[in-house]
């Protein structure tokens, strides 16, 4: 198998054939409610709120259509997914009537899963496939080429010009970083070796190496180390990542520059969130927790102390992330804002945030499959960094300030159009 | 008295004498806060904490100093400022050894007050002076001379290089729009008759016609009306208003463009309003209400609903504001959001906001009077566009979006640096 | 039709009959909830979450079980129940498998309703059946005998030994208290004269004259008056209300007895509530918010202010009742306390409040219709004042402080035990 | 040094001398509060708005009367209790005027306390007196008896009659509970012993054995264990605790058996607190926080789940407590509680209490300290059951409902009169 010279054919064309989006934790929430909305818009059921590629400013864009995306994808477990939407009609985020009305839908997206690797020792996973296990157990250069094969399946069964591969799979638990991912050359050595790598790593290079476009949803280290956008751009392939900016964080980019921007000085911003879903279970763990955590807590930082001296910034700032079970998909944050303003006077601010995770994660990895598919089309390669809007953890850094971010992003339309 | 050509002056150049700021609602809650605060600074009491031409990305300019600015003002009442400021200090908002630390900048201040005009019946005013009854009663073209009177003794004893007005007094009632107001020569000839015109209306006519720059930080009409726009052309004086963005509206007008950006539909939006300051007694009554419902509202629905044909707008908004005594000075304002993401899943979104109504407003009057002044020393005239960001009805119009109106404010200050 | 002197059999035998619920309002939103819910209970499918006598304090009396339950109602639409519920489906309140599954039982209950009395001018409602006009312009006598003979029949045709009348239709506009109110003879006289009298008093005396226990869930004036109070005696007929307690209501007067426990001064507490359902839009008029806004001020003010003398009364409150369509059945309530401790330190609690007004509503009458029918099998006649923890403005009067009103009530049990 | 046998006197005659308090932790933020605010209710300066035994409901009880009262304390540090009251005043709690209107009084309190006794290692505890390490370092009986000597002197120099000591230091660290606790022959054994024993522990048993009624307002374990319990009743001295109900946990006792009442289900009820005091900054570190959290989620589930049988208690609950050191004495928390109702229906509730730490709790340790005064007076011996209500884990165990347990207290008070 070798990578695909996408990139050499005519940019703006839109695509005659269709278009693989590859999920890495398929048979999760986000990966369901992504499939059974896709189902329904491509059969005139549902309009397209949520998703920002489909709103008057992205119109002039020739985006692939929802007709022509074919869904496929790699996961640890067996469960169906009919079972999953089931879970999500529970949570009153899936209409219980598309069930029935999508089911056929569901079963093609479920013929093409495929067993996923299993992420260290699996502690976090209860009720793993047997086949994943065996898969995790295989060297670094098996496993990649297997992913490989994978993708090749797919694309040739359903007959796909290209495939966009998004890992949207659970928190994996944190790992200490390794030399090795400081260049390619490096993380060669260390794959030739045997080294153990990261699951979501082993899928960034899989799908980089063989010219596909890469995004990471999840923070998960995925495509981040250098040795990643090395590979990246050695086979001018697009990539993005990390960490979907859905709720809490999004409220606090948008949010904390609105204080900077008036001059308020903040004392201390707590935010405390709970969600129920299985993201969550795996969450309860300390490895798994500390890189949502770390992100969500550095965005806020760099906007609030852009102006602070080191030694200066004295912003008092925690997050909490706690499972509870009968909030289900359910994610609800409160986060406290205690600032100071004219006068040393001080006020607060506090917010309720409730959605559902997967309701808003799912249109976002849509766009995001959007946005990487017209990169490779477009011959880009490298860091996608007009997606960091998208992101808690931006890869090409810049700004946390969402609107700003934002701002970027219709930037890069208005260049392209 | 005739319009000073002070536009003829070297722009750049700092000013060598002292400029002075004229309040209007001298003995309010945000004119005591400004002044207490503003001598504090001169004595080096006190952080700029909340005054944005005082942050780093403002640094370049050559500001009158803290030092330069000598206060004046008109109220129709006869308080003394040490009794508002007391009511401050039980209030948590002024520091309690201001009260004697700083009694002569007080006092002088205090014996720079005239007494101002008694808009329509002043039936909202318990307590107003005499003579500013007797000044109400007076012909418009006897109470503006009345007031460049006052201006122009102010700076002869005062020594001043110029000033800025400031209108910062309680909301008039709501008028109805009268035809003399869409033209300079309408508004003159009405004006010859002894048409009777709001107070906010004459302190702008006299402002701007004696080479003042007027800052309108009230929903009172001020110089909103295309007539005083004109105006302001003529004797090339810059203004800028309407209603201070200081608290509610802001987080609105921070908050809404972030639904926007990511495509979710706002179904619908309740905003809940206490407070208990002077302000709000005056509230209370319905055609005080009526001006500073309007904005909050208007602002909203300009951010959300620009991509939607007229007949699709369905947002549900509502604005309360309730007067609450024992909250004093403390603006709480709770609202809901209640949005459609993806699937048409509902979410929503609530936040508390508590304030200190005058601790918010008083550093922007700062910064809008730095900015008026500059815009005087640099010969601009008419609307000041870049100062939209202060405003929850900007005079120039544009977008309500906060984040984009601060870009123009700094935008502004990238070209003239 | 003479009233029947069901008093008469033994106190404490179980019913071997069945025993009938009449819902006035039987196609709206509380009765619908209630349908389903007790066929859902009747078939084995549902566990009584809700219902204050299923639980343990409550096993040793004879109840009426779910089985033996018959419903029948009078509506002034005709609207299918089924849609009633499908639109519970849809605000995620009721199972969609239920529509199916109990749609035998609602059937049933749909053929068992007969036209109502349209209060007044109809004026608050659009889309009244034409028949529920008619009997809107019928004398007030033959309008009494017209629901006396609806109820006959369906005593006769279901096989009931008795039927408990439950009003649960939307709050009335309200109306002038008539002086033929105040005695049972001058209300007779005025009944004779043809007087115009409100539906939800007609109900009453219906209901009451006939030997039938009767249970007002609204703010309507029922069977307030005391010519209706004489009438229960008369008849020995047990009956209660008015107004449910369901959700802020119930959280202000479980929450205000702490305040007072502990010696805080309440300054104010602000209540502010958003629903989207009919009854809501009914409450969009003025005219009918009025009772409610009254018996939830009143409940507050009675509790916090128990030990202050008149003159000193002062605390501050305010109530709002605001229609927000978008969230349908789902009640918002956010209420804002502010309050004095030792040294007059000022201090806040606020609470939001979500729930389903119907979800809320329903259990509660299900236990009123218990309690009624064991008051008419036990002989008791008059206001039912152990039931004072259902209601806003309970009948018999006395306190408002939930937990002692709720102990009343467990004292009821223990004595009849 | 020998017990007084204060229960031989006439149990109703008001003292004729004056009576102690005696505050462990006198320089603390309570303990201010407290000496600050009985100073100015006995000048006549304030009301005693959270007072209980000053309402209405217990008139007619021979309080000691507040001039009576005599204040002395112990603590590990030296900070003069006026550098107390200056941060208290910063923190808007103590009026400004009062540092100079109360400084004699202030003095006069400063001047009576003693050095305390250093818990453990005193890792908590940064800036101790070198002389409370000193006392930390003596077997226990000698540490016992000179707490009593530092007493006997107390009560010679200012003529007092009685004193009642109350424990109102930081939490301790928690420790293991030693077997010998279990009777007082084995903890009179392991004192001669020098078994290391707690200072709560240390400080209550030399009141009691000395004849002094003790009141632990902390969640230190103080006269918790049996041994203690029986010390009181060999002695005839009442005592009571521990841990002060005055924020979240008193809010949770007051909601709760609503939800209990109601019969609706509790799915989860997760509580966030902060703080920002010296309290706070004890219980950053771990072990001090436990004894705290304990305290608080027992209380929840003793109301929610007294009809569920041990096999089916499900309830998820989570008490969280952060130090965010910019609140400083004002304690905020925020409480979801999802529950579900009729139909399975989810809801929620969520509030918000923000509340200065010491004016909550310095009035009723006013409160305590006149029952425990009358209960000495009384003759009453052990553990002050009627004082629940004012205790997260009261002493004599029962319910933990807060009107059930204020209830209590009424009995009590209608009992004695």
């Amino acid at each position: 198998m070798t990578p695909k010279p996408k990139q050499s054919q005519a940019p703006s064309s839109p695509p005659f054939k269709s278009t693989g989006l590859w999920l890495v934790g398929s048979r999760g929430a986000i990966s369901t409610t992504l499939a059974y909305g896709l189902a329904a818009m491509q059969k005139g059921m549902l309009q397209p709120t949520g998703i920002i590629t489909a709103t008057p400013a992205y119109q002039s864009i020739d985006w692939v259509e929802w007709d022509s995306w074919v869904l496929g994808g790699h996961d640890v477990c067996q469960r169906p997914i009919q079972d999953s939407a089931r879970e999500l009609v529970r949570a009153n985020i899936l209409p219980h009537e598309w069930i029935e009305a999508l089911d056929g839908e569901a079963q093609v997206f479920d013929g093409r899963m495929r067993p996923g690797i299993l992420d260290g020792d699996g502690a976090a996973f209860d009720g793993a496939d047997s086949r994943s296990a065996e898969l995790g157990a295989l060297s670094p250069r098996e496993q990649i080429s297997n992913l490989q094969k994978d993708w090749d399946e797919f694309e040739a069964e359903a007959g796909l010009q290209r495939t966009v591969v998004a890992h949207v799979a659970s928190t994996e638990a944190v790992r200490d970083v390794q030399e090795a991912w400081s260049s390619l050359t490096a993380l060669e050595q260390a794959l030739d070796k045997g080294t153990d790598q990261p699951a979501s790593l082993l899928y960034a290079y899989a799908a980089i190496s063989s010219g596909r476009a890469f995004v990471n949803f999840t923070p998960s280290v995925g495509s981040l180390p250098k040795a990643l956008c090395e590979l990246a751009l050695k086979h001018s392939v697009p990539h993005c990542g990390n960490d979907g900016k859905t709720g809490e964080t999004l409220l606090k980019t948008a949010l904390a520059p609105m204080f900077h921007a008036r001059a308020m000085k903040v004392l201390a911003w707590q935010g405390y969130n709970m969600l129920g879903n299985r993201d969550g279970e795996v969450l309860k763990q300390d490895a798994h927790k500390a890189a949502k955590l770390t992100n969500k807590d550095e965005a806020l930082r760099s906007i609030l102390e852009q102006d602070v001296s080191a030694k200066d910034r004295d912003l008092h700032s925690h997050v909490a992330i706690d499972f509870v079970p009968s909030l289900g998909d359910w994610k609800t944050a409160w986060d406290f804002v205690h600032f100071e303003g004219f006068l040393g006077t001080r006020m607060t601010l506090q917010f309720t945030w409730a959605g559902s995770d997967s309701a808003l994660a799912a249109p976002l990895v849509l766009d995001l499959a959007r946005l990487a598919e017209l990169s490779v089309r477009r011959g880009e390669s490298g860091i996608m960094a007009h997606t960091a809007c998208f992101f808690k953890a931006p890869l090409a850094g810049g700004t946390h300030d969402f609107h700003q971010q934002y701002r970027e992003l219709l930037d890069y339309i208005g260049r392209i159009r």
